[in-house]
């Protein structure tokens, strides 16, 4: 999906919501399966949302079985809205093509999740594939983010040298960043870095962030903000009733964009 | 596999010699599978090498028949060899486990190669399995190394703060680190932050590292080195006496081996 398509869903859905879906065997009703647990999660929540994330992990975990699964949930979310591989990938060159071919091409995915360590040939083949993304960890939501993410060279951290430095590699029409909701109020220092680009946002909701003072400090002209909800829309019921909780639960949160956009 | 038994086929084989199963389709001779390849190049090398690192992005392309590869390999390597999954995986905490799981339980290997940049939640739960190890990029040995690891706060390196605050996680018997051999003369300093741990040295070969520098300054009481070796073995030959060359290709390295020991 290209970055005007993108903005065009935004604008039509009145919500830059994306669905996690970080489907843990241990945590769904039982007697249903992953992939119908998926499917029904999706059909619940398509109207309100413009993008899906599953966390690879959680697919990966159950070998063969788990990419299955995970095939024919990309396929079952059909190409109207932008899907995320949540993988969080990065090796030297040769071996970060083959990363991009898995989720691009076997798979099917819009965009992949990527770690900036190795830096930029570890970046760049990610770059080389029309209408594909790269969403590179630039400012993560976990508390381990203060670990390395914020070691300062003069007035710069690391990860505004992460933002300023894969901007020069990428365009806002390939690339995007990872910024955590739970730091909302370096939202508008990192727009000064990255004004066009789109920031996928986790951390709002079961993380504890805002939506408001993501969007207050987040947005610019074509909105250029995903905001990421898992655990609270997956989880909001654990009873029969799981489809239903969490299209109430995605619809709340679509109604909540709608008022900032 | 644990430390001491580690170090015991180290002493055993008079080798520290990983070979990284790094098999790329469209490099290994016509008419062989992929898993036959692996079994014998394994077949050709078992007794000159003391660790086996397939490189994850090799079989993942390939989707569910990968996954199916890589397990096949790893239960062909058997329990006196290392296995690595070269996987340079880290995510939130949650999610690390999962990752966790999947390489320690679903595919049974002894360690997984960790991104640092998440930081500490994202690194620790693959140092809570017994006998399984987290090997943490600290400073790899592709040309991308220098975007962000030699990033500089006061005078101490990216990686030095990542070695440094990763060692105050876990312990020798359950870190290692990945230390590029395009970069020996850093070995000894890197030393006097990590005396005890395992350093794993990719580079040597056809990346241009030096065995003899990386035996110099890199070498603790213990060895203290795995320096793989990928591409200059798998493909010594690319015709159908690929095994035979691979085999005469890890003897000479284990020889030079030796010789520093």
């Amino acid at each position: 999906m290209n970055y005007q398509r993108l903005v065009e869903i935004i604008r039509k859905r009145k919500s830059y919501l994306c669905v996690g879906l970080d489907t843990d065997p241990a945590k769904i009703p039982a007697g249903i399966s992953m992939l119908d647990f998926n499917k029904a999660i999706i059909d619940a929540t398509r109207p309100y949302c413009v993008a899906y994330k599953p966390n690879i992990a959680f697919y990966e975990c159950l070998g063969a079985e788990g990419w299955e699964i995970l095939e024919e949930t990309v396929k079952y979310i059909g190409n109207d809205h932008f899907t995320i591989a949540d993988a969080k990938r990065g090796d030297i060159g040769n071996t970060s093509t083959y990363y991009a071919k898995t989720f691009f091409e076997t798979y099917g995915f819009d965009s992949v999740t990527v770690a900036p360590y190795m830096g930029k040939d570890s970046v760049q083949p990610f770059l080389a594939f029309e209408n594909k993304w790269a969403i590179v960890l630039a400012l993560t939501s976990n508390p381990g983010a203060m670990d390395f993410q914020l070691f300062q060279q003069g007035d710069k951290k690391l990860f505004e040298e992460v933002l300023e430095k894969v901007s020069t590699w990428g365009t806002h029409e390939n690339t995007m960043y990872v910024v955590g909701a739970t730091r909302a109020d370096m939202l508008a220092d990192i727009r000064k870095i990255v004004p066009h680009h789109f920031l996928l946002v986790p951390g709002v909701g079961a993380q504890g962030g805002s939506l408001e003072e993501v969007a207050k400090y987040g947005m610019n002209e074509n909105v250029g903000l995903l905001v990421n909800a898992s655990r609270s829309i997956l989880y909001a019921s654990n009873g029969s009733d799981f489809a239903s909780a969490a299209e109430k639960e995605a619809k709340s949160i679509q109604l909540a964009m709608a008022a900032t956009l």
